[in-house]
């Protein structure tokens, strides 16, 4: 089966205490469908502008994406620039610059609006709304957020919850949200909000995945040399959801597969700049570190 | 086979948020004393004054603690106060009075010498190794540490490490003990200081084992109500310890179910104040929370 993407689509500029690097290609849907596209088959919806690098569209394009949904619009791509401290935990926005992104709205091409898998990336909720209103009873829907939206959005992220099937956040998210500093709190209460699944994202800690009869708790894979943590938690959810696309279940086996399988597709994206590490990374190489997952987490009982 | 222990004894008395109480039972001997008197008979070694309440003794023996090796000096017992913040996470000292755990300087009983697992839960590294030097080719040794050491001691500390098969810290001493904010890297360089086996301990987010060839991440037992953290993690190692002392093997298996296990006595300890919970546990109990962190990290390969 095929998942439906939406997000933004940006020109990144990137600052490590190492590092600097500028118009990379980024944003959530960037992230997640290119994560997906390792999976299934995605139809992406975004915007840019006529300034977008064609090098970009053929990558998308390499990567199973569809753009049929993607706007070419006058003006200027969505430019985003931030910094890393040096435990790369703390980022800093040092510019935004939404350009043609303002005039975000979008409209589905009918061949898109029965895609049976659907992920949200971050954007506004008020725009995740409108893009799931356009689809014809989609079989799961999985739908991530960001802080910004948590503090100016709220009326229309907790109208959201109530019509998504999975609800991504991160950890300081989950507490900011949910206003509990105990995580399984704050999963148990967004359960109580709409979603039928919740999942913290908790870097370097892994993820907990919240249902109503179980929690299950990945484990972060062991990196060492961590280069850019931008686009992580996008790759996860874009991984996750991608690969329960592909084997078109959602049973709680599956939904510990693709957990992990949304881990391993975030730690290779760290691993470089920008989307650099996943346009060499190959199915074995998935493979091998889901081996990864297995062997560090799982024990025999003694 | 059985586990010598050695470590603090102290009245303990602990502010939360919600509740306080005076004069507990506490000390990182008593915590891991207690946790590995559920899978193992245990030789304790440390002092106490003239004033320590008998319930107490009663306790240990209760729990299987051999008390050969606890010395009752004249005077008061060593004094701890603290308070935690509203997310538990952080502790504040009150105030701190060593009383006759100033004059510790244990001499082993005979009988004690052979013991074949020892655990040196956290005192001071000079007196973890005077009482290691006091032990005949001990299988399997376990040392725990604080922060203070770390910064006053660690010359000693270092010595220490020489001479210990796992070295068991939380994540702030493992990040400040090692100058490295990657707990991989610092795990991995902690290994390369003299333990077989590094345990980096991370509270609310489980645990990681570390050996020369294989990393272990257990997962936290998904806690919504925790009310005194103190000893969690001398519960942890002493409960591993134990565990490892009554199948007397330390192969990755084995290691791994440790570290389960420890984490189970850990996760019930925070549950009342002082050792109250685990006053009421039973094999039974053990059994079924063991069973729950395997219901929450373990996936079937899809």
């Amino acid at each position: 089966m095929s998942v439906l993407i939406t997000g933004s689509i940006a020109l990144d500029s990137v600052k490590t205490q190492l590092e600097e690097h500028h118009d990379m290609l980024g944003g959530s849907a960037s992230y997640a469908g290119v994560a997906a596209g390792f999976f299934t088959d995605v139809n992406l919806v975004g915007i840019v502008g006529s300034d977008f690098p064609k090098p970009f569209i053929a990558l998308y394009q390499k990567h199973r994406l569809n753009l049929d949904g993607l706007e070419i619009a006058d003006g200027k791509t969505f430019r985003w620039s931030g910094e890393y401290e040096w435990d790369m935990n703390k980022r800093r926005t040092l510019s935004v610059a939404l350009n043609v992104f303002e005039k975000f709205r979008p409209t589905l091409p009918e061949h898109y609006r029965n895609t049976p898998y659907v992920f949200l990336a971050n954007i506004a909720p008020q725009l995740q709304l409108h893009v799931l209103e356009q689809m014809q009873r989609p079989r799961f829907v999985v739908a991530d957020t960001m802080d910004l939206w948590i503090e100016i959005a709220r009326e229309p992220l907790m109208a959201l919850l109530k019509k998504i099937d999975c609800f991504v956040l991160n950890e300081s998210e989950a507490r900011e949200l949910t206003k509990q500093t105990n995580l399984i709190k704050a999963g148990r209460l967004a359960l109580t909000w709409g979603p039928k699944y919740v999942i913290i994202k908790k870097g370097e800690h892994g993820s907990l995945l919240f249902a109503d009869k179980f929690i299950f708790s990945a484990p972060a894979y062991p990196l060492e040399d961590l280069h850019d943590p931008t686009g992580a938690g996008d790759c996860f959810a874009g991984g996750f959801t991608g690969y329960l696309a592909s084997v078109d279940r959602v049973d709680a086996d599956t939904l510990r597969n693709a957990v992990i399988y949304g881990s391993v597709i975030a730690s290779y994206n760290v691993e470089s700049f920008s989307l650099g590490r996943l346009q060499t990374l190959t199915p074995r190489d998935i493979a091998q570190r889901y081996g990864v997952f297995r062997a560090i987490s799982q024990f025999i009982a003694g």
